[in-house]
């Protein structure tokens, strides 16, 4: 009777013009139907759930979007991030809520910290094509939170517009540096529905620190992706599941002279060396 | 890879005080993570995902439940219904989003009608305990659409509040009559998401004619129930699956005399028959 049930729904599909959207409908109505089979929920936690999502809902409008949130905390975010990830080139991790604005345009060396507070340091790498072929001119875009653990557009008083971001195109042999303080760890919002659940489930809300980059060069599939800052609290625990072994960077003193000239800081300066991959376009998914 | 990662999400609820809260968010995150593995969405799929949702909860407020209708088109709600149903009594099917107002209070035997529009009928019946024994004085709550297809509240400006509402009471032998119109099929809300939904999936949106019924007898569980109307169009095919063969009742003309007086009709009259079991208060749920 309860099969039944469910195969009559899957069954009022079957008129569905678009071949995917069928699929994705009888999908999430078997795999719906199993969940509440598992839980066998009462009116009570039925109507508890339909509230929830409602606030989740009302919670969302054009500078929050906490359905996202809650995609994030249950690690749903990541998991369709991995699925469409590459597996030749550097790994992919969540785009997160706050590439809201466009980076302004810099040139490699320049600070994208305009505040001046912060552990200053220099972010420098390679990108570079599966085979080592360098790539260059390959746009990166950068945007990081301040040393307080605040984006730009989270502090629209407080930050000049652009802190923390920066559009770059990297050398004609595919290298890129840039200036900037170490990021922090921070809290994703916690004051609607998604901070109540990670609260009652005895979760704490934070990221460890990270800058993010999305990569893109003609021929070869983007990458969006963070690296993360080694030893920041909570890389071992991110609230969004995000972290992944080959993306933590460290962020080290470095002496060396040469560098520093190049990076046009002087010694000893903090340092976190990361280099990208590129998969070709044509890769298949995995 | 992919299996560690909702291991990890799983893993990150450990600390939830609350047992049963920490069995349902496990349970989620697992069958939302086969879904998804399932469909393997593109970003751009999990984005319109995101905006369904949105839109879900925008399109709520205080007299329109979208996530209900949500759960409603997917089965979800008479799933649960279901699985928190009686086995021993009559079954139960969905409250339905129109049980909003309290019902006014009649006499057996008043009209619930207050338009005089429509085919005249009487709907009796009984309400005993699954043993037979008549259940005296149970509380009957009632209540319907017009002929054309609206509850009182969705009409305010045309329909009488109360119209199409009774709060009875079973006599003294468990017997229940009152004067009606029958109830036409009509449309569930399609002016939002859902009805978008319904649309691209080619499926209508129409529910079966129903009168609603909850009966409630001390020392017995609750039922909440519909009588369907034998006949009405989409009784095979209701957008929300609440139809049960066992509820489909027979609206006929009936030329008996003796119960033409008892209801204060003349013959012929429309009659529909619909008995009511109780299952104990104590009955281990299936």
């Amino acid at each position: 009777m309860l099969e039944t049930a469910t195969d009559a729904v899957v069954e009022s599909f079957r008129e569905t013009k678009d071949r995917r959207l069928r699929q994705v409908v009888e999908s999430l109505t078997r795999h719906l139907h199993d969940f509440v089979r598992d839980i066998e929920p009462t009116m009570q936690e039925w109507e508890s759930a339909i509230g929830f999502l409602t606030a989740v809902g009302h919670t969302c409008d054009d500078t929050r979007q906490e359905f996202v949130l809650l995609s994030d905390v249950l690690g749903v975010s990541m998991l369709v991030e991995t699925l469409n990830g590459s597996v030749e080139g550097t790994e992919s991790t969540v785009l997160g809520p706050f590439h809201m604005t466009e980076s302004p345009r810099r040139e490699l060396g320049d600070a994208i910290d305009l505040l001046g507070t912060g552990r200053p340091c220099v972010v420098s790498g390679r990108v570079s094509a599966a085979d080592g072929t360098p790539l260059p001119y390959t746009e990166l875009d950068v945007w990081q939170c301040s040393e307080d653990g605040f984006y730009d557009v989270q502090q629209p008083d407080v930050q000049p517009p652009g802190n923390g971001r920066g559009l770059f195109h990297t050398d004609g042999e595919g290298r890129y540096w840039f200036r900037t303080v170490v990021p922090s760890h921070y809290p994703i919002p916690t004051d609607g529905p998604v901070g109540r659940l990670l609260d009652a489930t005895g979760r704490h809300p934070y990221r460890p620190a990270h800058v993010h980059f999305i990569a893109n060069a003609e021929h070869h599939r983007p990458v969006t992706t963070h690296a993360f800052v080694a030893g920041s609290p909570y890389v071992d625990s991110d609230a969004v599941f995000a972290v992944k072994r080959g993306l933590i960077t460290d962020f080290t003193e470095s002496y060396d002279a040469r560098d520093a000239e190049r990076f046009g800081v002087t010694v000893p300066f903090t340092h976190a060396e990361f280099d990208i991959v590129l998969a070709p376009e044509a890769e298949t998914k995995q």
